[in-house]
């Protein structure tokens, strides 16, 4: 078995001890790999990788995976308006599954007979990496010295310096995840059921109280223009991030369970994917029928979960996909939406496949299409079945009460 | 056939013309009743009833349902944290249903061979009406004159004038509906699919900027005490919406396909259904399995359509309610709500229920209720239908990409 | 406005009086118009045309529509292994649809300004066909004198001799619909709720008490050999519809609800569907992941329901196709089924892509794959969401009864 | 902590070795304890009585969950009519989690600080064994000698030949499986996925050709006599059991996915269970709403699901249970079924609550609930939706084809 080891590195304490015991103790040839998910700048990307050269790695690599998370995952995540638990967006678990791909995909590139990740005993992550490995690449072996060993950041910090490594660890007062479709805030108050997160904890604090408007494009449900400018859909979530931030939008809490069974809390900030979900979800209101409506939210609230929990790769997530992607066909149009501090509006949208026209007949105004004598005839029927369980079942709740 | 007819009414022009067009020119007895499900103040049911008298109703009775309403159904509503196509809180639908309920009982009641109501044929309040009528008293007639004839406002002023009936029947600008559990509001913007209403549009003004909080507490799913203070659910409803209204909180829009087939867009704002359920929300998931989550959205979901749709009465219903009455179990505890001008947000929760209990171990946390070596055995476990999958089917799509 | 009408043309006495009601009456030009969707033969087709000229049609036609009937419905019928209310095939509603479409189409094609159909006003079809006139030839009126004028049997063959034609209509005792996915078998103990159908009621009677042995052969889920003879796959369903019939098999009886919202009860029989649906199911319990048969199942009943009710039309139904499409990638192999009397037995399959092989460990046999240890941190990490609940919320019908 | 060890014990080769085991190598008090949830004659249980106490287990008991595992589980999976992946009435797997429970709740009161099971490594028992007690008595320790030593059946027989215990321990050439709700028959074939088992693998031979009828009243779901006698739901089962084996009826295969993820197959016999069943869907059928039957569907399936892989304690199967139970309402009245060789055939119901009366009108025929005229207006606005979508999309594939 080759003595290579492909380590998922993110530049931390944690990933960074794992280089020196993979080489010093384990005596494998670390080859570290950062896989880039839309989260990270290039300057963090390049300072990544001095750090890991610096502390020994054979090779490192970035594996830049931003489009294909959006055309493999996000792009559905917005076909269905996935909000786990009505509230998140997915911004963190998603992109893991892509890492993990990825790092599976690099290390089985290189003949790698090993991959480390640095994922604790106490998480999600360690399920959706190992559930990866063991899935695309059986054969080669999983280390995940931090979960083994169950070290304090202290030991680790010494480890390292006794290894002539100096950084400064100091650890962050929150657990930032930045990433394309959302940042993730943990820490102090989300360990509690009923503290909120205080103002200084988000990444985007307010820096106007001016409102402004944005024009949202979509073609066959995906994002090709932000205020008239076409653009690729990653480079246009790009785009309303960066308008949006300013407001302070898109911040809430998820409480929902994690694979390993227990309840978990975590606050957010996700103005780029609440606005763009809401604004494509309110096309769809216009453009789909009833029933693509209420199938399409019952698979993407299936396809979230399975990609929250790691199972991306069961093949019903394609069949999903091949129903999502059908339901796309007529949902092209433009929405407004106004940006405003700390929240946004939805205010209307323009579409070639409107089905809301009033050259059908308005809503409570008079119209051709039908008269109410049809009416009268479609509500008999309708109540047909209704008429009949009541005249055999009598019913007493709603019978006449004295 | 009794010559008496039940007139459902509501003061305005439509069910105005109807008493004299149901007396005068159908020579029935017409008694009209009105249905306060919670969007009447006395002072407006008195004058209602003074003016059914004045058209010269033979009598005139006021049917209040606001508890019937809040057991029969918002009950449900919140336990279903139900927003139809994930936005509108059915805050006039619903009601309608009742008001009907009403009707027919005290049609039956009193023995009346014809039930009328005013609705157009160009909405849903018809087939709403319509349905429980053909299904529990489908032996007493229904007349609905505005629907039949088709008239425009004017030619019913001119026949009320000519009947010596001279008010102001001027038109409100927009059509505001007003009930327990929220005001819908339509007319112009909302008859285009781009353009939003305008601030003054709403009932409610924004009149404070001052942040304040508020405490609600639920016991089995029940709103039972707004700010430490106990209450009836339905006047803890009112409490809330007091509380909230200074803020201008709750208002969007509902897109969506109406029973009779076309699309429709309404505005509302309804800042009590949206800060209860979001709160009651919270407060199950951190009480409810992964699993009653998951189930309670679909049924609930399918709850608010046939309510929506006016099949209130199909027995599934009972079944539907059943099940979110059993779910509500350990619903119980307190939620904090921020509210701030246009926004609200659930600070966190506590209950003694609450499953998110560091006893058990906190996610991202060191914890003694497994080791790391369980999830090792976990994920591999759970990975083996997924390896032998993609083992047997080697997809090209994730494998190594030169 | 076009005077020419198509009529869908059957042969029986209620479109034979159409002809002539059309033509006499309404002084139309009558294009009558038969569509094949697998149920005539060339003879009985040949006899209908003589009939449709001899009543003085202007012209006639028959549309040939077997094998779009198979690609875009029976083929997702067998995708889905769909069963109404777990028991009938759809045998001849799906038909009613594509002989509507042909007709729609047909129509169009040589600018008529009427269609006009045989239905009555008591049943389901005449709700299929209108349904797709209004949606795709809403210009069309639609014509239905059958509905319309309520004439019995005797007043119509009255109208018929009147007119000099003298034919044979003797009503058969049970009325019976043959099509290429199965027979309905309607009258008498049908019309019952305890009757049973008579042995001789059934199209197909036993002819053999010797076994046989069938072999399906299925590639991406359509059956494209039988007893390893390739052919297509209309041609390979009545290949079984003629080996099975023999046997008597796939009888039984649909009890469910009508479009028009009563409850009908209807015999049947069809061997060929049940036999391939069973067949093709097995081979999916092999060859797809778990959630694959979850979500097919619920997607797939959906779409029987649409299909049975006349909203084929619905564009969800195009979403449920690509992912039903989708699912049959790896639904490949071959399937043995054993012919008896009444009955059959699925007896095995064999497939390239059965995830069911000893290679990756035999259910209840050792294995290595995985170990007893596994298995353990997989069954304490499972255990731990709801020993949580448990503890928490001490429920005490589990707890220790005295 | 106590060295009281309670063993679930099957009087079988494993569980024998645990006896001995335990007791001499673990220095435990054995306690064994047999479950019965109907499978065991009290012949066989006085047997194994006999055995345990001559194996020197410290005392033995029989713990009697028959009534409980009808009315707790046997019950809804009727209410239900569950039949996992379409055909597997969980005859085996449901009894399972009975017996999990009896055995936590006997431990727990005589306060053992051990309990054992004779599961393997490779099968689903251990996970449903194991969830059970981590879940309701996460402070017993766990023992599971079998799985833990993976000893071959010789090495346990030379084990307990050197203990002095002498028996003959040929293994039988099927694993059978009895209970209260069916057999499962295992081995040799049902290894492959292609061979059929023969014949003489059942456990019920074919013994008469001479048809008979049988009568089963439900009352409210619940069946209450069989062939007008009355009895308790369990001994009718018993009895319906009896009545049907001499058919051979009830035979088929399951292929499914394992909790342990690998595909598994398994023949089963189950004569009762999928007679009540199918009798008890058709009289739903008659008596309950389209979308009673539609949501009961969903939810039994899930529910089966959840008790075949052991979570049958997540408290959403409470909520289900809440709603099949308020679905039952109206499901009563006498079905009556043909037993035939290997086969039976519903023939009808009759029921005071059966929702197909003539006097509604019967389908296909003439009717005075309404005219073709309202079934018009009923076409016209439920086409609605779907002529306004087609008008906007204008789909190709329906339009006319040259």
């Amino acid at each position: 078995m080759s003595n290579k080891v492909v380590l998922a590195f993110s530049g931390g304490l944690d990933t960074s001890y794992c280089v020196k015991y993979l080489a010093d103790e384990r005596g494998l040839e670390v080859h570290t790999a950062t896989v880039n998910t839309g989260g990270f700048s290039p300057q963090e990307l390049q300072a990544i990788e001095d750090g890991a050269l610096a502390l020994g790695a054979a090779s490192h690599v970035t594996l830049e995976e931003t489009l294909a998370f959006y055309q493999q995952c996000v792009k559905y995540l917005i076909f269905g308006n996935v909000l786990r638990n009505g509230t998140y967006p997915l911004s963190v678990s998603a992109e893991r599954m892509f890492q993990a791909l990825a790092i599976a995909r690099y290390a089985k590139k290189i003949g790698a007979g090993y991959i480390a990740h640095g994922s604790t005993g106490a998480g999600n992550d360690q399920v959706r990496f190992d559930l990866v490995f063991h899935i695309l690449c059986p054969d080669i072996q999983v280390i995940t010295p931090i979960r083994d060993q169950s070290l304090s950041r202290q030991a680790e910090i010494d480890y390292l310096m006794a290894k002539g490594v100096n950084r400064d660890w100091t650890k962050a007062q929150y657990s930032i995840n930045q990433g394309l479709w959302g940042t993730s805030v943990g820490g102090k108050e989300t360990l509690t059921s009923h503290l909120p997160l205080p103002e200084e904890a988000y990444p985007s604090q307010l820096q106007t109280h001016e409102p402004s408007e944005l024009e949202l494009q979509f073609e066959k449900g995906e994002l090709v223009a932000v205020n008239g400018q076409a653009g690729d859909p990653v480079s246009n979530i790009q785009r309303v991030q960066e308008l949006a931030a300013p407001y302070a939008i898109g911040r809430d809490y998820h409480v929902g369970d994690t694979i390993i069974g227990i309840k978990g809390r975590i606050g957010f900030e996700a103005a780029a994917s609440y606005i763009i979900m809401k604004a494509h979800h309110q096309l769809e209101k216009h453009t789909l029928s009833k029933w693509q409506l209420y199938w399409k939210e019952q698979l993407a609230n299936w396809y979230g979960m399975m990609v929250h929990e790691g199972t991306f790769l069961d093949p019903v997530m394609r069949n999903i996909e091949g129903f999502l992607q059908e339901s796309q066909q007529t949902v092209s149009g433009t929405v407004t939406v106004a940006l405003m501090p700390y929240r946004f509006q939805v205010q209307g949208i323009s579409s070639a496949h409107d089905l809301m026209s009033s050259s059908f007949g308005s809503y409570g105004e008079e119209n051709k299409g039908w008269s109410g004598e049809d009416v009268k005839g479609f509500t008999k029927i309708l109540a047909n079945s209704l008429k009949i369980y009541h005249a055999v079942n009598k019913e007493k709740e709603w019978s006449v009460q004295e």
